[in-house]
């Protein structure tokens, strides 16, 4: 096995960050593109490969909003990039790339770097914009049979209830992603601060506004409810918690305990981690230590 | 590996259910021993070791309801089996015992006799009295930390709905267990029929019955929005439904399919497959089977 660095590159509707890896997790040095979804995929596999020459790696790992098809090293859909689906990242880098889903890639990051692969089974959810996630069972990172696995922000905790992006009413993402957040607040705040971000959501709370703190605790609450439902079924050691929306700390993770320690069966949440590890670009990392995973078989 | 036969135990509350299963899970050979909880787990090997005396067999797997810890050959808890969780069955039959989850058990069965382990990755739901499921992933059992994982039941389909055994409010259980099918037929049949058994409510749907339909497609409904939370998280390749409940048939299995088709996102519900095998003895089978297994390691 290879200990030369990966490259990872997180590659979001508007930048794609590439950075260099090491076998630990490290960004030894990164940089950014614009994605520019339009150009095609052609087009962005050769900038990427213009930026990173010269950089000595072994492999390059790209995370992408979508379903993957692993062995083709292609996108099976992708509804930010329209027209990507389908080309094939594999031969636009003549083999030295794996394609993976970025909520996946990101919780695959930080249960490497920060978890240190120390749980077998781990329950990732990313906050961010919307909600997604990623499985990690037995060691080792579930993607399902169209690489869609992970996929938790849209169960119903509330039929009926919050509109949500994808079409339905009451799915965990329109509560706890930022725009469920918002939506949240402009009905729990007398003044809503603006813009409405969950960092501002975050600075009312701990400034006082009551409004903010039900925001939090609804948030909190409608979380702790659709992880529930994921811990009842995988029984995992650890749920770790990703994404901006995260960095509200406690204010989303209290109402979240709380939301577990009332459920009757308690046997599999009495030794359950919680782990919310500070913010770093984990999709990036991730994509680069799940290509050097690739590599391996 | 030896060929020879395992037995598979399937422990109830009442009986236990003992067979003889060759290599491809058919039972050669059954009997049935009353369980008689309150004498002890010891009294209970000694009486499993009595009838399969003569019996020619490799190893036993027993099939309990409460969590386990395969290793110790123990339960780590038993709620309908008091006194019995902590007992070492490993020592009690001289290590020629594998202790499984009842529900793991049946799904596992299911899953090698009647799917010979095509699909990777499969939801099980069993639906009897309660609601409860066994979970594939990659062809291997997931039983997670505790030995609970499976427990889908108590996923709350309905905020504030339904009553449920737990003592939580609108679980799938409370909807898709005997007991809720009993009481949305109280709510919704002019005459609902007596005694109250899926049985009955099937044949009285079949009859034309209008409240009786409903009662199914409620019922199916839920399931379908409980089952497509576990298809979004996991990408399943195949959902398999088993216990009494499931003998409706097209009853129950329209209504699940109809909300999936319901989901805006379809990806990984397109090539999903439904199983829903004919009623046999999942339970000892896949006890059965889950022990030559565990010889293998």
């Amino acid at each position: 096995m290879s200990v030369r660095p990966t490259v990872g590159v997180d590659v979001g509707g508007t930048f794609a960050k590439l950075g260099l890896v090491d076998v630990r997790g490290r960004v030894l040095r990164s940089t950014r593109i614009p994605t520019e979804p339009r150009r095609g995929p052609a087009d962005f596999a050769r900038r990427v490969q213009a930026r990173v020459r010269g950089w000595d790696f072994d492999t390059i790992g790209l995370g992408l909003a979508g379903g993957v098809d692993a062995a083709a090293g292609a996108l099976l859909f992708a509804p930010n990039l329209p027209g990507w689906a389908g080309f094939s990242f594999k031969r636009a880098f003549r083999g030295r790339v794996v394609v993976e889903n970025d909520a996946n890639a990101a919780v695959w990051g930080a249960y490497a770097a920060a978890l240190k692969r120390r749980p077998r089974t781990v329950v990732g959810v990313t906050l961010g914009t919307g909600v997604g996630g990623g499985l990690i069972v037995d060691g080792r990172l579930h993607r399902g049979r169209d690489g869609t696995a992970g996929e938790i922000g849209h169960q119903v905790v509330e039929p009926g209830g919050a509109p949500c992006h994808c079409g339905k009413r009451g799915c965990l993402e329109a509560y706890a992603g930022s725009y469920g957040l918002a939506r949240l607040a402009r009905r729990l705040m007398r003044r809503p601060p603006s813009p409405l971000t969950p960092e501002a959501l975050a600075a009312a709370a701990v400034a006082g506004d009551p409004g903010a703190g039900r925001v939090w605790r609804e948030a909190g609450e409608r979380l702790g409810a659709g992880l529930a439902h994921l811990v009842l079924a995988l029984n995992p050691d650890a749920v770790l918690i990703l994404g901006g929306v995260a960095r509200a700390g406690r204010l989303i993770l209290d109402p979240v305990r709380r939301a577990w320690r009332a459920q009757p069966f308690q046997v599999p949440f009495a030794r359950l981690a919680l782990h919310a590890p500070a913010e770093r670009e984990w999709g990036l990392v991730g994509a680069a230590l799940l290509a050097r995973e690739a590599r391996k078989h």
